[in-house]
């Protein structure tokens, strides 16, 4: 299985009047940590992209137990934990300085030809990077 | 049940380079959905909040279908499919001007006194306005 | 000189822990109001932008006097004080129900050919629309 | 003079359909600079916010020369040209990779007061440690 970490400090900007990380601005968190999950593997979402592939969500799922606070330094443990065929799913957890777990979230998403606005599956060039972790 | 429906346009700094609203951004649809819902059922949410009782989100579920785009007129129907107790869940459906259906959300809060931190049930005064729905 | 008013209301996510909405967000409340007053003078940004014509921002100046809470029903005012050449500027003041004036912006947009990339000046079906209010 | 630099990478939903950073987000862009280069200098944002100090801002002017793009990493340079007074100014340039000027933010905020909400002076621990770069 493929695990990666990435470390996001909470912005004023994300925080709400609760004082708390607004839910929806997880989702952002959460893209952060796929791209640079991707990125560990040897693939550049950018020009996954540029290339004429993209995937866009087609599920997000989120349970919030603990709120994130201001300043925080989150860390966001990644797991792709199947080989990704037409879609491709990534678990999230997130953890505070504390390492109390604060919410898990769970996204999957299609790859799509960008030309034909078509899925198409997991490109050759990714599964030959991913397929190793498995 | 209690259904309600809201109009939201979207925002230029909503969109994302594939020119989709950003997946992220529906959780603030959402929101904008379930407090009109409460304003119609006679429930300021501000006030609630004000008042000493806090809905934090609980879980969040999307599932998106199709795009929605820059300047689109989205409409946003609520449902309220059960009387809530400790908990309270909106069912979101997104659909653009060609009534297509973009995606479905499905949001639980949960009620939580503001001084102790701790879940309290539903208030009385909210219960007496929904009741008359089921 | 044109004028023209639109209403926003605060969503909880554009709020931050000092239960002020976010100095950052302004951007985007002048940009709803931007374009509902080109929307006014008959002209529709998005079709602008997909004819080929873009307007990326150039200067943005934003003065905050008072804050702005969650739930607030905001006014804008947006003028446009000259009529456009090769910039157009935007005036915004934004009002709270109790009519204080909060901030003020100003914000000038390039008028930009989307295929060359390069400055051209304002489109003479808009010169024409805008021309009567001076 | 202080000076410090951060860097950023752009994130997907900080981009817009034009394929640019959305003009809005570099307002977050810019607080991430000033909160980094407070750190910098030994003192908390948040710790100062606790502690009964806030820093509302009360201007922000911006131009933007050239765009960044998704995934690009940022480096934002800031300076605090004076020591502050009743205000404080955070002069801030971002350049992308290339090292190209990508635009320039003034961002000037007052120290208040949390319990009375009235303008205080920059506090002395801070202006001891910031006095020593001038």
């Amino acid at each position: 299985m493929f695990v990666s970490e990435v470390k996001i400090r909470v912005r004023y900007g994300e925080t709400d009047r609760m004082g708390y990380v607004y839910y929806g601005n997880y989702a952002e968190y959460f893209e952060v940590a796929r791209v640079e999950a991707l990125r560990e593997l040897g693939m550049n979402y950018k020009d996954m992209e540029d290339s004429g592939i993209m995937l866009p969500v087609y599920t997000l799922n989120v349970k919030y137990m603990k709120p994130a606070f201001y300043d925080d330094l989150l860390t966001i443990k990644t797991s792709i934990r199947e080989i990704p065929k037409a879609r491709i799913t990534f678990s999230h957890e997130i953890y505070n300085e504390k390492k109390e777990l604060l919410n898990t979230g769970e996204v999957t998403l299609v790859f799509i030809d960008t030309k034909t606005n078509k899925p198409i599956g997991a490109p050759e060039n990714f599964l030959e990077k991913i397929r190793k972790y498995y």
